[in-house]
């Protein structure tokens, strides 16, 4: 009577969704101050003021019919020229107005983005640990997510297990630097060796490889990191951004498609890229958050309240004796469990009322991830339960 | 490289859009207001003032994170309720939050739709005229589009051509009232007799037959006509419902979902959308613009401006020899072509700078579609264009 792999999908909650269910009930129980609930990546820190001073003046000022009405379905022309010259000030490209496609967001610039590449028998790879809602959108086109893990010294890329990987039918490859779940930066020597290793299998496979950024935390970074822009490394780079954590509103579905004007062909990818739109029932991104766009672009939340949070689990997540990968960036941190099976580990946590997310449902078991966008009050009074479930694997207790 | 299908879906721009670029050509040639530009159905009207103020409300006085956050993927529970209780008090049902499922708009409900429903071999019928995107929504889900043409003298539906229509594989049956393009309102017989006809379809192929029912203009009628609300006339139906026509924010994306608490298994159908939702891309509807929903559900916007362009076009061409249906809602005319080729008979209109477009690309040849949601000062000024088109085919100038 229905499609059973859409019921599939929509009853099978996510382990993320799960524990935070779980977190509401316990919260109910004995209290939320009592909860550390770790499990969502909902950012924890209002919006710049600028935006909603800037929404008020749109709504107060501009045409009242203009200002609600359909944009083109790539996005107001000079929204999308503010993009594409904001990009260029700050990273020496020359994009303009035409590699811009503004979306609804980062899930729609990804499943977008897979649809309008995908043909039969194509192989997407993604990197583990990876945002498990790209396996949806890459099997929703009929393709085949192939997935490369992780070096698990440094979260970086094992460029072997890459190598080993690649194909004729190789597509596209993913990126997500800042990562969710692990908070790893891919460096410099990581997108340079990966485009050296791309271009290689763009030669012997005789067809473009696609390499998919997916950079919704690009200015979540700490310590004076810098994140590579991937365009300026390699030429088939299709970047899926979203404005939800930048600028603290991922509610309201803003983001965009850039594709690089050094790619096999930009304007036929850009057809495709609106034709998929088209196809998956996308009208326009909302008018309204498409004017805030140029004002806001540049800006951030107030991103120092997250590394506060970052540097004292860290330092004292440290000391418990927990080991992390380097958490330069977005707002999680991905721990090794305490024992091998990380769902295990996350039930014995729940004793102290910690909510983690096992990392199996990214591809990475044995480690479960964190995400510190909460209150720094949280973090504070959750320390000793982390400190308690150290000294309880240590002691043997479980 | 490339999916040739989105290619293709990209490339191909729609005939709606191409009138629309022509016009905004002829526009620089010999200034704006010289051409009659009837082609796209972007709402003329401003929203009601509560909307921006709601919303400026809301950005100055809610909880600075909660305004911007992500809200449940089927939407904010009590939004959902307030819809399904704004439902039961307008047309005595019982519908609950459960039934509602918020989207980016009608189209996103229309693919979503499509997708949740959609098995191999399925087969989607739709009445002729109709919004040449459902061809796209429903193919790219696998399915097959079946066309059933509406009966010429009044456009309600031809019952006996829709008998021959359904089959062991139909999933569904879409109608659209008021009608994109024709502005025909199906009426009560026409729903009770399209009611009869699928119950006994259903008992015949021993599975339901589902009754999708795609209601942006639900809203937009004129002199009292009265729309039948579906879900109390047929048990298995599904509502796909957009706030861009009643509220004028076309350009903002907010709509729902409903499906019916009468229909088989609403609770596994609505699990099926929700996994549709997540395999197309979306999150959650914007989340400011939901919030906006319980304040303004049952306001319009000033709908009488499109009465009076309604009447002052009607009159006109009736007089100038024009026939075409009982336009009682939505904001379009379709009028029969003065020639059979609709397409030649646009070209034509062209020359006295009427943009108008051919009913081919609504399943219906031989007819136009004119969108008079426009300013009445077009209006007036376009009626002696008209008369030249009329007087030039009477006097065998074409």
């Amino acid at each position: 009577m229905l499609s059973k792999d859409m019921i599939n999908l929509g009853q099978v909650r996510s382990v993320i969704r799960e524990m935070f269910e779980y977190g509401n009930k316990r919260a109910a129980e004995i209290g939320r101050e009592n909860v550390f609930d770790y499990s969502l990546g909902n950012p924890s820190v209002p919006a710049p003021e600028i935006v909603n001073e800037t929404l008020i003046d749109l709504l107060k000022n501009e045409d009242p019919v203009a200002i609600h009405s359909y944009s083109s379905a790539p996005g107001d022309p000079t929204v999308r020229a503010a993009i594409a010259n904001n990009l260029n000030k700050e990273y020496g490209t020359d994009f303009s107005a035409g590699n811009i496609y503004i979306t609804s967001g980062a899930a729609a610039a990804l499943s977008i983005t897979f649809k309008a590449l995908a043909e039969e028998n194509d192989e997407f790879i993604v990197f583990a640990p990876f945002f498990p809602e790209y396996r949806v959108f890459i099997e929703n086109t009929g393709a085949k997510l192939k997935m490369v893990k992780c070096r698990e010294d440094d979260f970086q890329i094992d460029f072997e297990a890459l190598k080993n990987a690649l194909n004729k039918n190789t597509k596209a490859v993913v990126i997500n630097s800042p990562c969710n779940p692990s908070g790893v930066v891919f460096n410099e020597d990581t997108i340079s060796k990966l485009a050296a290793v791309l271009s290689d299998a763009e030669k012997e496979f005789g067809h473009p490889i696609f390499l998919i950024s997916d950079e919704p935390y690009r200015e979540l970074v700490y310590d004076n990191i810098t994140v590579p822009f991937v365009p300026n490394y390699y030429e088939n780079t299709i970047v899926c951004y979203s404005f939800s954590k930048s600028l603290s509103i991922p509610g309201e579905r803003i983001g965009y498609i850039l594709i690089s004007n050094k790619s096999t062909s930009p304007e036929l990818i850009f057809e495709a890229v609106a034709g998929a739109g088209r196809a998956l029932g996308y009208v326009c991104a909302s008018s309204l958050f498409q004017k805030l766009i140029p004002v806001c672009m540049g800006k951030t939340a107030d991103i120092s309240i997250y590394k506060k949070n970052r540097d004292l689990l860290c330092d004292a997540l440290t000391e418990y004796g927990y080991t992390l990968p380097s958490p330069d960036g977005a707002f999680y941190l991905f721990i090794k469990a305490l024992e091998n099976d990380a769902n295990r580990f996350c039930e014995n946590a729940k004793k102290f009322e910690l909510l983690l997310v096992p990392g199996d449902s990214f591809g990475y078991p044995g480690y479960v991830r964190i995400s510190y966008c909460v209150s720094t009050e949280q973090i504070i009074k959750s320390l000793p339960a982390f400190k308690k479930l150290a000294d309880s694997y240590r002691n043997g207790e479980f």
